[in-house]
């Protein structure tokens, strides 16, 4: 990962604010790291304890005096705690809502109705403190499958592997809502947004701690996940398992003395979830049946496809893949996808809480529940079943169903971010 | 696989009948072979050389004198020759098709109107002559990559491997052309018909040989496979060749001693390409989320569920994926797999021919061109435009979308035949 991990920083109560860029520079955005469950563990929901727990997470704007207006942003399954900006002068790219946070709406008041339509990004960080941390289980700066594991320093391996315990949603929601009051002394959130993982999560939040959190946004998402979805998980968990270099989890040690990974594992698991992220219209647009390159080599045919059953690469949409699969596993880690696609699995926002209504009812926040056209991994469906059941129990639930091209990732393309902002600023208001 | 394969059998011109039961006997199917391409070798569309080639194939009912009464089945992608019927009498399974392909329809003279909504099966073998062959590049008794290469009879392989020369569907109908041609002397065939893989050789069958197909029947089909398909095929191949035992495609000969074959990555290709067969909806309902097995074994959470990560089967899906993925590995070879989705991929009936309208045009026979209401992997879109096509080309088509639960596999499943059994009949006269 690319994430700037910088020493535990714990101001307490004191407000937090992103470091003032120097004259002439461009700002940057920095990932800090605080250290939780220090004097007492977290009991997870699995019954295992765990502490203390490391939480990369980052910040952009100013908590107010107040402390009511925070916003904490939950990332999906493969994102992390840098949310906008760049972490160095020479960092590649900035965070994954960049275009959705940072500063620069004007003031309602200044402006046109015709301006306010493209004014700004959809968190403003000249009003909103938006808070973004690395999920428990993760691989980005919070504390994982691997991580160092306390009490061990010697070989074959002093990290967790699949030592480290099972974690749910709810324990991910645990950690941040410490972070939240202990960091920062924020009793209540102006809202809670995410997208697909990050949805649940804030769906999450909103019914597992009722008086903190004022309003939760949950982007192409559900209160639970279906069987076709837990089956794509469960191939992709099944090729990291099977890749001999996976070793049980235990590669951490292998891939220190400069062996390999599990990362063919990981790529093939990154290359069918990529599949299921893009929507079938898009992705014939984009690719269709376009050769990555007709080719004259020896093996080609006279048609100029490759004809060398070997070679994998040999259609635009496999080079596609084949990219992002590589490139996946530069910065994920194989446990943490198995730790948390479970964690994707096994949630379900009605168990123990009676019905999904009854789970919902406990909430006393306002509720905006997106979907997309497009998304078939989170059809509108699921969206509409929270929408069903929040009104069910005379909740207070906005929901839209957005035209878009671009399947499930539509949350993440810049070019639906301002259609994306308009709607979130108008709803925090 | 359980196929059970005779001898050569080069009736040339006389007529075949299936093998008439003994006395109180179940009547047995029997799978027979036939060698085609030994005179002249084939000439592939990738411009290899094969020859002899061995076909598998099965015949059901009895070839008329004017020898005007034969329906050709082409088999989907993991199909076999063994269209109906068992091949022992303890055969665990009738033929993939049993429930399509048998006698037992009444004359239409003698029953009413009512009694003709349920009368027989979809191909009626008092009637027709129907075959059935395991395609090119199969496994399953027809010539492909795990057949003995001809001149080779040392380690480290005696069996093609990747050397086996690229197939396409173009060529896959040749050698079934060859087979209708040569073993039965039939010029013309009254129909053909298929699903998915199977349904594009049908539109091949018409295109190519416009002079030897009366009637052309392309169920949960299209001209060509989409982005997304061809991206799930990539996934499923990626499993394959990235197996530690596939050892570059000449793992027959380590198989043969005893060791490890592919078999993990071709379960996990499986269990992928399973997921895309079935419907979310159906899957939702036959399984949804529930738990394989609430567990009180260590490991277990106080709600029942399984916390030990490496455990791979915890939902009901993931059992039926996980069975479905090995029992394809007992009748299923990976080298195989790799060329016929390959085939799949490449296959695209306007290549070459103008546009898929100019393609259509060639074709003389009538087509019945049937899509599900759930299928997503050939989804209705597909075939319309094939009927677009036909229907700018001045072609005779009848069209229907049939809703069903069941997704891409619809065509298969024994609650759907009668109904499909119906248009069939009705369309074929």
């Amino acid at each position: 990962m690319s994430a700037l991990l910088t020493s535990p920083d714990r101001p307490g109560d004191a407000s937090v604010e992103s470091p003032a860029p120097a004259a002439g520079e461009t700002p940057l955005s920095v990932v800090q790291t605080a250290t939780l469950f220090d004097r007492r563990p977290l009991r997870t929901e699995g019954g295992d304890e765990l502490g203390p727990v490391t939480v990369a997470y980052q910040t952009h704007g100013t908590l107010n005096a107040a402390k009511d207006n925070a916003v904490f942003v939950c990332h999906a399954l493969t994102g992390d705690a840098h949310l906008a900006g760049r972490l160095s002068p020479d960092d590649r790219k900035p965070g994954w809502w960049d275009g959705f946070v940072g500063p620069g709406a004007l003031s309602p008041d200044t402006q046109s109705a015709a301006d306010q339509q493209d004014a700004g990004p959809g968190l403003d960080t000249d009003r909103h403190f938006v808070i973004c941390a690395n999920v428990l289980g993760g691989c980005s700066g919070t504390t994982g499958p691997g991580s160092l594991r306390p009490g061990t320093d010697g070989p074959p391996s002093n990290r967790w592997g699949l030592e480290f315990p099972f974690v749910t949603l709810g324990d991910i929601v645990e950690v941040h809502a410490e972070l939240v009051r202990e960091v920062f002394g924020i009793e209540r959130l102006k809202a809670v947004i995410g997208g697909s993982l990050g949805g649940m999560q804030a769906l999450e939040w909103a019914v597992r701690f009722p008086d903190r959190v004022a309003a939760s946004i949950a982007i192409a998402s559900a209160a639970s996940l279906g069987a076709q979805g837990i089956g794509f998980n469960a191939v992709g968990r099944r090729a990291i398992l099977t890749d001999p270099h996976f070793r049980g989890g235990e590669y951490h040690a292998a891939v220190e003395r400069g062996e390999p990974g599990p990362d063919a594992g990981l790529a093939l698991a990154r290359m069918l979830a990529h599949i299921t992220y893009l929507s079938e219209a898009n992705i014939a647009r984009k690719f269709g049946r376009r050769l990555q390159r007709p080719s004259r080599e020896p093996g080609a045919g006279p048609d100029g496809f490759q004809h060398d059953i070997s070679k994998e690469v040999q259609f635009q949409i496999e080079s596609y893949l084949d990219y992002q699969g590589r490139r996946f596993t530069q910065r994920f880690d194989a446990n943490s996808l198995l730790y948390l696609t479970r964690a994707m699995d096994h949630f379900d926002l009605a168990r123990g809480r009676g019905s999904l209504s009854e789970a919902l009812g406990r909430a006393t926040a306002r509720f905006l529940i997106l979907s997309y056209t497009t998304d078939w991994l989170f059809p509108t469906a699921g969206s509409r079943d929270v929408v069903r059941a929040l009104l069910a129990a005379g909740g207070d639930v906005t929901f839209a169903e957005l035209d878009s091209p671009y399947g499930h990732d539509a949350f993440l393309i810049e070019e639906e971010l301002p259609r994306l902002g308009r709607i979130v600023n108008a709803f925090l208001g």
